[in-house]
């Protein structure tokens, strides 16, 4: 009992301290944004997006980050296995090391492909799982006027898309939205096992969930029938994109839709996604959670 | 050429994008910090260290939460095997997944003493250097001013302390104040290569560097001549802890060091660190690479 109170002081002071020194943070964010847009040319897809659209409907998708670094004269890189070099560019991935990358590199498509079909892949999911319900306990109590909320991301994050990717060379294809659509009409995406534990323990403890998705308000229907059928039940809210936000990155988009949540007076204390672009912006939330997702890059 | 003109109208119109939804960010940003403080309870070292300070110096460092999670009943964990556990556990942490924790679980000191000693810590490496100086170059032509500038961390960063972590356990053990301050004295810690080469490249790029340590002002002298001595030169500054720094968490500490570079009005395009608490805070700087460290935790 005495620890907590020591602990809760020492957060307080600590949360204090860093209040201190919020300026210019906003800027920061912005830039980091803008960094990564910029690091490398975003334009040569907008001329071809213009008569390709279906096949990079993402905006400021970008050139490939790692096939640029093979091409420098990196002594020793050769005697790199290519699996080892794999895993890099996976561990870079996941550390938001990397600029913003369109497919999978070629190389890496074997051992992305082998990563996401075997035991690893589960094993990072459950591990992330198991790590947000520690904090989603810790957490408690909650607020009584129940507004403390959980956010969740929905593809690969609540449902798996895996029987696409697998069709379509798990991520090492470049992402067709056409073909992506037609797959998420059938409403057959299966749930994450761990997400569906952690989803269901953090709405016993009276977190009101949020799921907010990059899936446009088109699929609304489809996409409730989907999560329903996998175990999903009693969100607070499901946000979808709307029209207007079709052109937002994921970023701004999720940002902007934290916000609202925190001006209708929820407190977001966890945040769950496999994209950076679920996590980072404004509106944060108290502690993210970044899923493994080496298929795919969402800015 | 039209390419490159597209690609910065494109990156400012995402600048302001992103600029119109700044608030709260700094919030955020703090209660982040909070959360990673307080999500497990801080106080249990705070007893114990007023009698054994040195074995624990670092400021809110906290329950494991890899053995916490051990102790639940998940499923199926055992099938998977340790290698892949530990693996997750690592990826876990150089995704910021894990709530602070002190020590590498016991059953994953094999496997990190396999991978800090291998080849896939050095590919690692490589890859967030060569990430880095993609962008750096991209970043160029830098402001006339000569007032952009990059900033790195010291241990792990720029120099690796692999030798004293190889008599200690590989992050195993309980981290021993006195014992590292020794092996510091000693100014032996040899520089990591891809950071020397990234280092001399961003400085001929025209950035000025700033060494952002959690290395105490008594050590400044042997810091400098271990730096020189492995190839680092010519940095506009390197900032040690003082006193008064000294109980601050090191993501309160350089958040305050890189808000003052940024009052003399320094532009942080690049940070790189090892740890997390390099990089978040406040004043974060357009982009930051995460180098691997799986051997100890800095809040």
């Amino acid at each position: 009992m005495a620890r907590g109170g020591i602990a809760r002081l020492l957060a307080t002071l600590l949360f204090f301290l860093l209040l201190a020194t919020p300026l210019a943070d906003g800027a920061s964010e912005a830039e980091t944004g803008l960094a990564q847009g910029a690091s490398e040319a975003a334009a040569p897809d907008a001329g071809a997006d213009t008569q390709q659209q279906h096949l990079l409907p993402r905006p400021l998708v970008i050139e490939l980050p790692s096939s640029r670094a093979e091409d420098e004269d990196e002594p020793g890189a050769d005697a790199v296995p290519p699996d080892v070099r794999c895993a890099s560019w996976r561990l870079a991935a996941e550390a938001n090391n990397l600029a913003p990358w369109r497919a999978v590199p070629p190389e890496c498509a074997p051992h992305v492909r082998d990563y996401v079909t075997g035991v690893a892949y589960r094993s990072d999911l459950d591990l992330v799982a198991r790590e947000s319900a520690a904090y989603a306990r810790a957490a408690a109590p909650l607020g009584a006027d129940g507004r403390d909320a959980w956010v969740f991301d929905v593809d690969e994050t609540l449902l798996s898309n895996l029987p696409y990717y697998a069709e379509h060379g798990y991520g090492a294809e470049l992402f067709d939205h056409h073909k992506f659509d037609e797959w998420v009409e059938r409403g057959e995406a299966a749930a994450i096992p761990s997400s569906l534990k952690l989803y269901n323990e953090v709405r016993e403890l009276g977190f009101k969930t949020f799921l907010l998705t990059g899936r446009s308000e088109g699929h609304r229907g489809v996409t409730v029938d989907n999560l329903n059928k996998q175990g999903f039940h009693d969100w607070e809210k499901l946000v979808l994109r709307a029209a207007g936000d079709r052109k937002k990155t994921a970023t701004v988009y999720k940002s902007e839709k934290r916000k609202e949540m925190e001006q209708e007076g929820y407190r977001i204390l966890g945040n769950s996604g496999d994209q950076w672009s679920d996590l980072l912006g404004s509106s944060m939330g108290a502690r993210s959670f970044k899923l493994p997702n080496p298929m795919y890059y969402i800015p």
